[in-house]
């Protein structure tokens, strides 16, 4: 689907875009954390509040410009839809964001903040992004997917350039995973400039897409999505991203929507993150010990959203 | 009251206990902020969310072992209640915080969290802090005073030290006053290592501690305190931190409660940084311009506490 050279080059074209995030120290908590050398990425930092804007960055950069004059579309009630609106602001064309009647209102709202025009139509996302195909084709509006597209899948990748810039001593990458498209960049990026490193997807219990894909060998679709984690609950993985997950991830850790939700909280209270419960995925399995790095490992989990989730 | 010396011997006795926060550049934002090249602290990513750990961290290690024996006690519904709690909590004595009144349900279970026992008693801090006092000399408890003391002074000013080190450059540094111990100690280090750097002091409208003072040319008591900004409002300095800002300080400007929470708002929508009120006042006085930096200014601007105010 693509290479290290595809990221290279998607970094280097939405560099002046986004954020280059930091990387903190977990140092200075109230209990240790069992981990040495802990490191926490901070793409909650990123405009609209996740990783979702390189992606969706690059996305529109490599999009000829003439298959952007009638606008853009996706199907995302999360940080996808946002990063969307972003982009196609950032260029000037219109953004329709079809969202399923489960959104909340101040999700909307920042929607159109950032000059969305909101289509709330469909239960759950299958049916929604149906809608939002049809317009695309009626309409001509240029479709992008949340994770399912090389060029998605090469701007989420980045975020690995950039952790391994900065610590380039880094044994054990904790990702999040919804769809797959975050993880399966990253782990092209991360396995070809440094085959040691142990890369670990965490997936919500009520949602395991790719443990369930990777465990039947081939690309599965689950019977029902239990999770309430929205930015985690994807019911069938892309063929093309299972590949590149089965090739370059070496483990996948199923978490409870209440332990994320435990991590969520505990990030608020020792560092002041409002990280959404995929932001906290990480670290709960961390604190659970679902997932127990070797002692001397230099370990790193990506703080991937903002959220209230853990407030108060 | 303090000298780049007691800044300097404060950063390395409480580098082991406190974290290195990160600065952030203003970028990829949604409009222009006007100023180029604007750096934000990000002071809310310490233990217990603000940049008070430093001053009570420093306090607590310059205080002799037998005086913490009876424990510890301070009056603070805010920040240096809960990094007081936390410095006990460390040197694994009692810690005793008095909060008025007005305090909210979360603030209390917070500071029950860090181990402390909380005194509700008093209308405004002044009563409040009697009972402190009282408390202190009857149990024999060590005061923490939130910003009248040289070890809490120096200790805030370690900030300073970082943030030069991070952005030599700097030209323009923008903080928020309560009682002006962060300034004050951040002062004596800034002007110290670069007498150039304009320091400006950010106060609201309803609590014009500093800024009544300094237009009288000594303290003054403010007759009515009216901001609702807890961590801002103070109705009378200390002389010696008074001495330092009058010397240290160029500038102070005051912005609205509503103006705060504009920015905090702002914060959170274009950088998913949950900041309570005094954390977005600096961005406050750019956003509204009550405050407009040389336009070839390298600004930096502190995000000094966590918060939920800007979210939602």
């Amino acid at each position: 689907m693509i290479t290290l050279e595809d990221v290279r080059d998607a970094a280097q074209r939405i560099a002046p875009f986004i954020r280059h995030t930091p990387t903190i120290a977990v140092d200075a908590t109230s209990e240790p954390t069992g981990v040495d050398r802990l490191g926490l990425k901070l793409e909650c930092l990123q405009p609209t509040g996740s990783f979702k804007v390189r992606g969706a960055t690059n996305k529109l950069l490599t999009t000829p410009k003439e298959q952007l004059a009638a606008g853009v579309v996706t199907a995302s009630g999360g940080n996808h839809g946002l990063a969307v609106a972003r982009a196609a602001r950032m260029a000037g064309v219109a953004a329709t964001i079809f969202v399923p009647k489960s959104i909340t209102p101040p999700k909307v709202a920042k929607l159109k903040l950032l000059g969305a025009r909101v289509e709330i139509i469909g239960e759950i996302w299958n049916d929604t992004n149906r809608h939002a195909l049809d317009f695309a084709s009626r309409e001509g509006a240029a479709y992008f997917h949340p994770f399912a597209d090389p060029a998605v899948v090469a701007g989420q990748g980045t975020v690995a350039l950039e952790l391994l810039a900065e610590r380039p001593d880094i044994d054990v990458v904790l990702v999040a995973i919804g769809g797959g498209g975050l993880i399966s960049g990253m782990g092209v990026a991360l396995k070809a400039l440094k085959p040691s490193i142990r890369l670990i997807g965490i997936e919500p219990e009520g949602s395991p897409t790719l443990k369930a894909s990777l465990d039947a060998g081939h690309v599965v679709r689950l019977p029902a999505v239990t999770s309430r984690v929205a930015t985690m609950s994807c019911a069938e993985t892309d063929p093309a991203v299972f590949e590149l997950v089965r090739d370059h991830v070496d483990e996948v850790v199923l978490v409870s929507d209440e332990e994320m939700l435990e991590a969520s909280r505990w990030l608020w209270f020792e560092f002041g993150i409002a990280a959404d419960l995929s932001g906290a995925a990480g670290m709960a399995a961390l604190r659970t010990r679902h997932f127990v790095p070797d002692a001397a490992a230099s370990v790193a989990t990506l703080v991937c959203g903002a959220g209230p989730d853990g407030i108060g």
